[in-house]
């Protein structure tokens, strides 16, 4: 990870000094979501939280209110519940789905099945994920639909199907439309299985399609969806959402189980407070989404660059020539190859991620070293 | 917990729009050592941190610096690793000690093996805590050496004896000295198990005994700590710190597996930083031992209360007369009934925590609605 | 296991040519319920299901007609189904009553608690056993009501117990009457939990009562029971009864992956049937229950011999004299030292187990060795 | 599983009743490899074994000369133990290579992967299978090569490839030559991951490569094999032998806490020493194989037969024209429908398993009723 270490050229005991400079330049850092820091209404609210004596271990009253603000957001009633990190709040929402000898149909790419060093599976108690292919990152109804086919369910020797997990928006950066969502829900309820989603970029894909919250969840057919903050702009928060209320049961003795539930936990309460607070949630995902069209719209235009997958959200996967990917490396910027199972263009892509820090500038000075590098 | 609703009779609200006033009266909660926020320097501390772009999970800077602080407070070169719970840092450095078919002796209180909703047994993929009595909180070196001379190492029908585990200071607000470490230490070494401590109040028994902290750990033959840092000021970050590091060898695995590897990592680093600098860690330490002090101090003095341990660190046990209790209550302060495993006391005895932010005030108004109780 | 090595003075090849000639001298091997072969009955019943093309892992009538014939037995609906060792059986069992974050309530020197190198907890995905003294092996309703009172139901920091299981007959050589079960069934039922019976000598258990088994279990408030029958007789077979059927709805699937389910399950059916025609398995557990008391009534006629428990089963606890011990072994008898946590007699006591093939030749020869010893 | 029912035709009384009486006509029960009983010769080392008592629980002198036997077969050092099902010497033995955050490299449509109900999940503690593509279910070096190439070794958001596991002979009844086995050993060495072999039809493989069983194992880089013989004539018995000794060290306590430890192991171990002697392993599956032989002849004659895969072991793999079909069912043969993986013929294809059993005589009348269907 070598290629991570400088920040913008300045030494590390600079930019610990003099934290709320703004840096000099653009900083061209597109190698995840998470390399920036929390949204500044988000720290506000975590130091006005500080003070004073209140429960701990989820008893307080900013915990509590949580459950009601996503009840709004999502209009209708439900059982929420926080975690701090993606791992866990995928891992242990399916767990509450799956049992020991289930299977979970993901895409053969999706996070859960190849990002997550088997916390599903530990999590599942030695579950199984059946990864499917789908043209970028996306699974179609029908593909599901033949696989569980032909499981094998209430064949003993066979795990049993119990629940399908779409991300949203994908990990190959693209969304699930309102009428996916139905077909794939429809083949969930035909084979009596729970309907998860993956919502690490949940915000950027609302955000994207235009539609309420409910429309692209619930109402939908979505049982389960794990509403991700930390990578539009959390410290480190995630919420498990339970539209279907009675397979929440066993959630709170599973995460206590899991050494998530915080002693704290007020700070993570008061994170997703002001995240859901006057849609910062979608605003920040608008400023990722509209980074990175301009990212994809400028690279589009440059000789021989290939966009990988349409750019729904804030992921624009390209393959470069060889001499702008030299020029870009050079300049500093920073960004993954990348490689996914059963894709094609392994080897040869490259990830760039952009995220609610991420400013017009940052692509526009990317954008013209790109340039730059083909022009010679 | 109807009890802990309120705030010093604040309205919620009111508490959220005015964060920074200090409370009209002393609070007199005792409930726990989580029921404060963060001190203030740790809080400047996150804030400071969050500009710029830089690696996530783990790769970033101020992880790195993380181990090199701690060699320096142990004096020793070490493996360690962030986590953002005590549960999850017990469990997870339990599992790369004990198999699956292990065995962890324990004192029958600990909250390893008492208060984790099976965690550890999670981690450790199925194996056993077993239980072993003691005064105070506190195991006898004679009496892990008499379980485990008994236990059945190599008969395969019998859990295999792998670790022992001690919590500093102990659940029952004690401490281990330097010789009573030394001779478990000794123990360990003739049934060749790990020793592990489960530092959740560390920094309160590191304050109490008045040895550095190399004295009190791996000189004495501990080889794994949990060195926590959340009950004493974090908002919630421990560090897993293998002297022995050979036992560290597939702890980043397991911590991913258990999903709290963090993406945006500098923000438990400079938790942790933070907690380290100027030996904050042992000041706020001192702090909630002086007033645990105080507190035992004063209820010792009132007619028929009684202490049920030494008052080692920042808990404090008693029995209290019925009228005092009421009063207590009635007047708003907060401590929850003790019930552990084996001890006589139960069903009489309660826990007064006291935390880095409790003050001689708060202390003083309890004891004085305490005695007023009692003239009555 | 030095001394196990030798059979009756015989040379292995010796033994392996001339199998069925009738040893020379009594055995005097009291070491374990498993020492010996299978019934005959049981032998010539495998030989007669050989021949033919059957369906495997389940699907053949053989097996069908095993819960058939445990409906007679038990006169009641039942769901059954068959493993090979009780290892499986209890453990397999527990699982469909116990989630992963659940705690069974058993007597701590308890079989499955002490003897399984922690398989129960394996099968339960890492929940807990958690260990109660009681007289004699034996639990009492009391203690156990006790222990359930102050657990913790429904606190998330807390193993959240679900089963409560008791061997019948005991570990200890002892037995719960109709009466005790009916008050711990009373018990299990206040707390909601199930019942569990771990019957590895069910048969000796039933044999000693002389009730009938559906009294001394599904009438008495037992929900699941593992019947044994390798202990006596069988080569390899055990039933998981569920009385309770809704909770056997997982059991094919996690037999199958704990790797339980036999392809050529005829073999399990047909010794189990043989087993259970003409009262066989009541036979059996007579003739070994009968030997017990012979031998039982014999030590403790003699001088300086305490017998330690109750001889209620095929298992006589001792204490001997050091010279009385020195004379059997030196006469090729062969037993165990016997430990169990809690118990005072540690160290001193050894058990001696007869079983279906003991004859009072083999009692009456140790008897006399016994004997000359102290009359030296 | 209606189609399993009828034996011969005769009712399961009679057939109870005169079971040594050989079948009127020819069976044509192609259903599975486990649909016979045992082989005479092994039943009556069951009988001969059963009289005396020996030591329980594996401390027996036939489990001892097992492993013996094992290093003649083998010509080299090794450690071998014994359980009585396949799942369980394939799940216990990955479970010894893998650790929970690892990964096994297998065929897609593997028995491992595909049949066992998530058992090796479950004894690797959650650790993953990653399915490979491969023509007639045999891995090619190449794709294993690249597979592992790519999988991440190292970083800690992958599952770590741990093994890589090929049946011998495979699911689809072709074998691994020598060469084969060491291209995919040195992939092995390369990426220094353990090569395991399930050999459940590992005699059938070695009967038809007509080489020494060590050239076909350890001298070609296994380091694991799961010896099978419930398949090719034993009521119930495996080997795991472990050519790296060292990778042992944990099996016999994850034996018994997966309830895999046979108390009266005495019966495991004769099963396996008949099967052994003179070479009758060798002679049970050249019968098998020159029946499939016969068979696949035989059907490749005839017209719209098409034989999906080589026919090196047991199995044949046919697609049927369906009026054959319909004949064969009519006239009570028994095969099942096969669907596997990846596979293009799935929902055509049929597989047809002869074991030592099988006569001659089954497969010509099969083959009669099929070509008189034809001329029809």
């Amino acid at each position: 990870m070598g290629e991570d270490d400088g920040i913008n050229g300045l030494p590390t005991h600079c930019y610990l000094m003099c934290p709320r400079q703004p840096p000099i330049m653009a900083s061209m850092n597109f190698a995840s979501d998470n390399t920036s820091g929390a949204a500044p209404e988000i720290l506000e609210a975590i130091a006005q939280a500080n003070d004073g004596q209140v429960p701990s271990y989820g008893a307080d009253d900013l915990t509590a209110s949580v459950t009601d603000r996503f009840k709004d957001v999502f209009e209708t009633d439900l059982a929420a519940y926080l975690v701090a990190t993606g791992t866990a709040g995928n891992s242990l929402s399916l767990a509450c789905a799956v049992p020991p000898f289930g299977a979970v149909i993901a895409h053969e790419a999706s996070h859960i099945a190849y990002d997550e060093c088997n916390a599903p599976e530990f999590y599942m108690s030695g579950a199984k994920l059946t990864g499917i292919a789908g043209a970028h990152g996306k699974l179609s109804a029908e593909d599901v639909n033949r696989v569980l086919t032909k499981y094998g369910k209430g064949i003993v020797h066979r795990a049993q199907p119990a629940a399908l997990s779409v991300a949203q928006a994908t990990e190959a950066g693209t969304v699930y439309s309102r009428d996916d969502l139905s077909a794939l829900s429809e083949v969930c309820r035909t084979h009596e299985i729970v309907f998860h989603m993956d919502g690490a970029r949940i915000a950027n894909a609302v955000a994207q399609l235009g539609r309420s919250p409910a429309e692209l969840t619930w109402r939908a057919g979505v049982d389960i969806l794990v509403f991700g903050a930390t990578k539009n702009g959390a410290l480190g928060v995630e919420a498990v959402i339970f539209f279907k209320k009675e397979l929440a049961a066993e959630f709170e003795f599973r995460r206590k189980r899991g050494g998530h539930l915080f002693s704290k936990s007020r700070f993570l309460a008061v994170q997703m407070l002001a995240y859901l607070k006057d849609d910062l949630w979608l605003r920040l995902a608008h400023q990722a989404n509209e980074t990175a069209q301009r990212l994809a719209r400028g690279l589009a235009d440059i000789d021989g660059v290939e966009i990988c997958h349409p750019v729904d959200a804030n992921l624009v996967f390209a393959i470069l020539p060889r001499g702008v990917d030299k020029a870009l490396k050079a300049a500093g910027a920073q960004y993954h190859p990348w490689m996914v199972p059963g894709d094609a263009a392994n080897g040869k892509m490259i990830r760039l991620v952009t995220n609610f820090s991420t400013t017009p500038e940052d692509v526009d000075r990317f954008l013209s070293v790109a340039r730059d590098a083909v022009d010679v």
